[in-house]
């Protein structure tokens, strides 16, 4: 049996020469939010939908949601809502009505305006994995912890891929830093490797008040600028079943009152924290999503929220949590449909449970990539570097994504179906007639430089011109494609004294002995 | 750089045990015909359909279709079309009239009645790979030509999985055999073998007729049952542009004749034998498709047909097709609603250009799989087992394959979606409450046997646990199912007496020379 890939040349033999253009790496697409005009995917029918929000409001009215954080009680207490010890519960009236708050689109922009990215409508925008502490690379062949130099670099591949329109949370944690100053180094190296938006981890008052300041110092904002618009944004996970927490809600009240954006994701892995039918998980994830929603709400009308959905289902053999799986694709889509009942922008995710970046990746990658699609999801996570069901980030593995995402770009270009009396083509047809071929003839020649998505890492030569090049199977390819970009990355540009301002931050608050630890 | 499977244990360590379930191989999921109820993912609005509708038949009136068959253009001239050498040009008002006796849906039935599948509807049909002249597994580890051994391996794979419902032509071509008797035996090994729908090659009046003889005897049929309703079906490609040959049409009159199903795909690569816009590449499809469709009808109305589409890309650096892409999503999707159009059953196939079972390879196929759910496609040909755009058949990939069309199956169960007060599961949410998890609650036990999709290939365990078994990337995991599944492998029942007269039946043939082979 010949192994996979056995015939790889180390060091960039003729495969890998062809996959390098100049100083920029690769051939890529440019920078552009796609605009997803598929109609969704929807599973559910009308009473579906009003029957997951009634369930939803039911588990708020009857059942209510744990609030661990005592601000938000008293919120809630003096928003009318029925406060037993943490337990919170909310009637529908209210709810409805705190949700017509929150605005069905809106923009986040980051130091460079350029990269401003917009939540809602059509607008599509995919991310880098976020928070794995894990890291793995065909070099080290091994699971490992996460360095702040993996991280540097897989920060590296999301300034460099433009089909990236956001740096989420940490691509990999660097546990080699202590946790009291981690947030410190990594958003520096986020700020200054990356100039796109940027998203604030709620664990502690101290890490999300360091990271708006060094959002602020990056951007040059006074705190009057800061707070007028989004130019950040927080993501937190209920503790499903039923239940916030305290420092992620701390968080999220620090950024609703200052004016940035919020994406409430539970976890409700069907039949582990949630019930085990996929519209219970979804009716459960929808209830506590939409609970923290309608207190930022409360708090400050307008705040711009995004519903996130992370339903799947777990392997009932092990337990283990299962992704890019058929139940997974269904509860985004109905997901989908909630989400767009309540008027606000929906996050998904790319994902899978596989080890390592091979078939069973990329068909669990694309079946959580194509459900995001379906589902009219607005924000993607994870979207390129994930592994091993989130507890890995790999270089390979983002490569391959970044593959997968320029396809789906390319894919909602409307050019590709237009039907103009030129695409229709009679006239070439006539001119080629039965027994030519189109690749010589004007209607080719003034189109074919645009005509096809040009792929990077994809090897479309036929089998003996793939061999005689090495034959490397995906993987090994993405590795070159990895290391080439890595050994010609350029910084994005960087005001001098913002750098200095943020190095100078980062400090002072290191000096100040971080962040406490004790969560 | 470690290998993709470097630990690798050979025969069978934990891992190949873990994916063996007695004698049945694997634990898959049962026969059956899926419902799509997706509601199509449409580009084209009503203009677009109406501006590729018109080329079409503009096509068809100013252009016109070669035909190499003097006993068609005879029959077009009967029939009014304006008949030029071999070119044939038909009015618009005719084709239309003669799609009319079209049927929208009909049924196969192969020698086990139980097998009979139905085209047309909301049904889609997966099918093996079909005619790559070579094949590729991982023991051989190269491309060498396919012999009759291995493609009897490729049937039992066929016949094997419950979620390939026909097998189509050869799933590698036996080159080992002369090509005078090799529709002779392999149609042998295909009807023993399997007992589901079949095939004929449109390859000269003695193979067709060889074929019809040996399902009728495979079936026990009369003649006058025979013809009654389809048994079998043939599949054509135009030689496009614009261009039917003389064996495909004459297989495919002796085919209509006798009621049997013919499926008509023209290979519309956009830039090479095709205008370089998809739409125009559908445009010149649709023309080539009708053109033979609407004699098919004039022969004898009613005549089973399927419009097939094959409308790709070509890599516009090499001249190579490309397969998976987003044009040929789009393609894909903008024939899907032309098929609708007309009332025709569609026709897409599972494709990729990757020469190896990778990660390309299963985003390349997940592609083409979900582009042909997303158009309503009926039946979808090379679903599995393909590789390098049809010249390679590899058995790790058809098993790699099955897995996504089961969780395409999977996908199509109206459960997932269900959202009774059951599904809702307010009760079950209230009894768990905010402390506890779904495992043991009577909601939990009373489902989860059927809740969720259960994969054969797919390894959902951690890292370690997946390591400390081998730590095997999922090709190679598929070339152990692939062997377990051979291992295993029972003939389908089938009357002694039929199984003796095929026999017989191909000695005969055979010393009577078989088949002219001057084509």
């Amino acid at each position: 049996m010949k192994q996979p890939g056995k015939s790889r040349r180390r060091g960039g033999g003729r495969a890998g020469n062809a996959h390098r253009r100049a100083a920029a790496g690769i051939d890529q697409m440019p920078w552009r939010i796609p605009i997803n005009t598929d109609r969704p995917t929807e599973p559910l029918d009308d009473a579906g939908v009003a029957a997951i929000h009634d369930g939803a409001m039911r588990v708020l009215e009857e059942i209510g949601i744990e609030f661990l954080h005592d601000e938000a009680l008293a919120l809630f207490r003096e928003a009318g809502c029925k406060v037993d010890g943490t337990n919170v519960r909310m009637g529908r009236d209210w709810v409805t009505e705190m949700l017509g708050h929150a605005p069905a689109q809106f923009d986040i922009t980051p130091r460079n305006p350029s990269r401003k990215i917009t939540l809602g409508g059509g607008h599509i925008l995919f991310g880098n994995v976020s928070s794995p502490p894990n890291y793995f690379d065909l070099e080290i062949g091994k699971k490992v912890s996460g360095t702040r130099a993996q991280c540097a670099n897989l920060l590296k591949l999301t300034q460099y891929f433009n089909c990236i329109h956001f740096a989420g949370g940490y691509p990999v944690e660097a546990v080699d830093l202590h946790a009291s100053v981690r947030h410190l180094d990594i958003t520096y190296d986020k700020l200054t490797l990356t100039d796109k938006v940027v998203h604030a981890y709620s664990l502690g008052k101290e890490r999300v008040e360091d990271v708006i300041e060094m959002v602020k110092i990056a951007g040059g904002l006074s705190e009057e600028d800061f707070a007028a618009k989004p130019h950040m944004y927080t993501n937190i996970n209920s503790t499903s079943p039923l239940k916030h927490d305290d420092l992620m809600i701390d968080g999220c009240l620090r950024c609703a009152r200052r004016g940035q954006a919020i994406i409430v994701t539970p976890f409700t892995l069907a039949g582990a924290m949630a019930p085990v039918t996929m519209a219970g998980a979804v009716t459960l994830s929808i209830a506590e999503a939409l609970s923290a929603i309608a207190l930022f709400q409360y708090v400050r009308p307008g705040t711009p929220c995004v519903i996130g959905t992370f339903t799947s289902n777990v392997d009932m053999k092990s337990g283990a949590p299962a992704f890019g799986t058929p139940e997974y694709m269904r509860a985004t889509q109905m997901t989908g449909q909630m989400a767009r009942f309540y008027g606000i922008p929906l996050r998904a995710s790319g994902s899978c449970a596989a080890n390592v970046p091979d078939g069973q990746a990329m068909w669990e990658t694309s079946n959580a990539l194509w459900s995001a699609v379906q589902s009219g999801t607005n924000i993607v996570y994870h979207a390129a570097g994930w592994l091993e069901g989130g507890l890995i980030a790999s270089p390979e593995k983002f490569v391959m994504d970044c593959e997968v995402i320029q396809m789906i770009q390319r894919y909602m270009e409307p050019a590709i179906t237009a039907t103009t009396p030129g695409d229709i083509a009679v006239d070439a047809i006539k001119e080629v007639g039965p027994n030519g071929h189109y690749f010589g003839t004007a209607h080719t020649q003034e189109r074919y430089q645009t005509a096809f998505y040009q792929p990077f890492l994809s090897d479309w030569r036929n089998f003996e011109a793939w061999e005689a090049s090495g034959g490397t199977w995906t993987a090994e390819r993405a590795h070159r494609v990895y290391k080439d970009i890595l050994s010609s990355f350029e910084t994005p540009p960087m005001d001098e004294d913002a750098r200095a301002g943020l190095a100078d931050f980062v400090a002072r608050r290191k000096a100040a002995g971080g962040a406490p630890t004790d969560f």
